[in-house]
């Protein structure tokens, strides 16, 4: 070995003992609080080979929600958003949608009657808009849309309104030996174009709702066709079914903002050994918005009180987040 | 830093240093030939930064088929000999199945009549055997089979009877930054209790055929319980879809001994880039056993002509495989 690089190697191992004794908060867009510790003191527990709390790196699990617990979901689930803004692009193609409903309404801006339409007229507006394309096409147009598209109220594009505290905390997991997922009710085609580059969780990691797809070859070329017909609703139960279905192990930590997200939070905590689950509590109408109980958009009712008897963190945004998005200044 | 602390450091890196100059073979199981020459081949050029070939880590995906390319698929699929022996444990909670076939037959171990109810007879066979529990009640009951079960002709535990040249293949591979994937048509369930052990592949890493879940809390414990109904079949053009709705990405190599993996073959390499397709050829009468064109199980056929027209590794057992099994003498 010659001496430049014995040398290089010394000056590594000092700047990496210096690293570790001068650790910086690895959370600091969190207020000192109850919230806060609550999660320190388990990632240091789990990773402790001396704590009897301590996980094997292969079973350190953390499934997310995605909307309202890592990017908001107000005034309007931003996939939705996505679908109203997409159909414009599609409707010259589509004559018949200016006489019909839920279309008709979704053109002129209407919101007001398409919710009318309830579950019925948002599933006829995904599967005109999201389905008929191959998947690599879909990928191209989520991702066309999300560097043009800005968000009503910031103005913003909608990849920069991710929670500073969470992508803190995501990080934080990850240093820790964590596999970090996703478990959303969004659509699993829909996220991946840009976990990685948002979240840093690849499209592996993302689990979601889905269409059926259909493999065919195009002029020799393999493609998987994505067909208007539902595969799977990855919300409320179907939570815990999507993660075994793509995890196939129970996660020790679960992080959600909704009734919606209870049935993983119970999968994940009601059971033996050190478990740890999170719910972030919308608080904030000032900085992001403020909802719960009475919510049409990812209400949190039972969840709530279930937080409150099993002893579940629950995160108030206005008191424990110092900030909320990467873009405000601090 | 102490001056022991930095000679054991040299220490290390020398050992290193040496074991990168005396590189043993990473596939020691293989001959010497096309099929051995064409793996390391692809692998050299994928992780060398200085080739065009060059493919970064996180898209380095390569998917197995399971029956037939990691462990034998003969005289019968393994899963349906664990399927024959649980349905004789749970006969006596069965008295119906004495007169009503293909249990009938089963029990008594008459195969040929059960083969000839064809896919049907093969669905109620599984769907009794396999549903009704819950998820972690059905891999006890896997694991407590492994443990005891014996294949018919080597009387070994059918976990010993994986092919040694593919666990060094999977090896080298995940040695050399891949991400490896199985992609059966056997059940996600049936596999996942044990493929982390056998092949180092853990659970998420697992695609297989399914049935659905209900999630449930019981005495308040969650839990998912096991139905009748097929929720997705993971072979031919399943496959793909299959890969698709699991990883969320394209393997750039892939590895099946079947028609049921031709669709996965055409998915991963019936495109742009760099990429890897091999089907492995049962040729080896003596050592495992010779089918291809006309067997029932694991039928090789269109497989092998396109294989030819593409120029995808065929693997000839016999010929490329220095030994089979890693109780094998050598």
């Amino acid at each position: 070995m010659k001496l430049t690089k014995l040398f290089a190697l010394i000056a590594l191992c000092i700047a990496s003992l210096s690293l570790q004794a001068f650790a910086a908060d690895p959370l600091p867009s969190w207020n000192d609080g109850a919230a806060k510790q609550s999660i320190v003191e388990f990632v240091q527990a789990t990773v402790d080979k001396s704590s009897p709390k301590f996980v094997p790196v292969a079973e350190r699990i953390a499934t997310f929600d995605n909307d309202g617990t890592l990017w908001p979901e107000q005034p309007m689930y931003f996939q939705l958003a996505f679908a109203l803004d997409h159909m414009k692009t599609l409707a010259p193609k589509h004559p018949e949608w200016k006489d019909k409903q839920p279309f008709k309404a979704a053109l002129k801006g209407d919101l007001k009657t398409v919710m009318a339409g309830g579950e019925h007229a948002l599933l006829e507006i995904v599967m005109a808009t999201h389905a008929g394309n191959t998947t690599e096409e879909f990928s191209q147009i989520v991702k066309d849309w999300l560097a043009r598209a800005k968000h009503p109220k910031t103005g913003r594009p909608y990849t920069d309104m991710v929670y500073k505290p969470m992508l803190e905390l995501l990080d934080y997991l990850r240093t820790n030996g964590f596999k970090t997922y996703i478990v959303s009710g969004g659509g699993i085609e829909f996220m991946r174009p840009w976990t990685e580059m948002v979240y840093g969780i690849p499209p592996e990691q993302v689990i979601g709702s889905s269409i059926k797809t259909r493999f065919e070859l195009r002029d020799g070329k393999p493609v998987l066709v994505r067909l208007p017909e539902i595969n799977f609703i990855d919300d409320k139960a179907g939570k815990p079914v999507g993660i075994n279905q793509h995890i196939g192990r129970r996660p020790i930590a679960a992080f959600g903002n909704s009734d919606g997200d209870l049935q993983m939070l119970q999968w994940t905590c009601l059971t033996d050994g050190k478990r740890f689950c999170l719910y972030v509590h919308h608080t904030d109408a000032e900085r992001e918005w403020a909802y719960d109980r009475n919510s049409r958009i990812g209400r949190l009712d039972k969840g709530l009180d279930e937080a409150k008897t099993r002893g579940w963190t629950v995160v108030d945004m206005k008191r424990d987040w110092k900030r909320i998005f990467p873009f405000e200044s601090r």
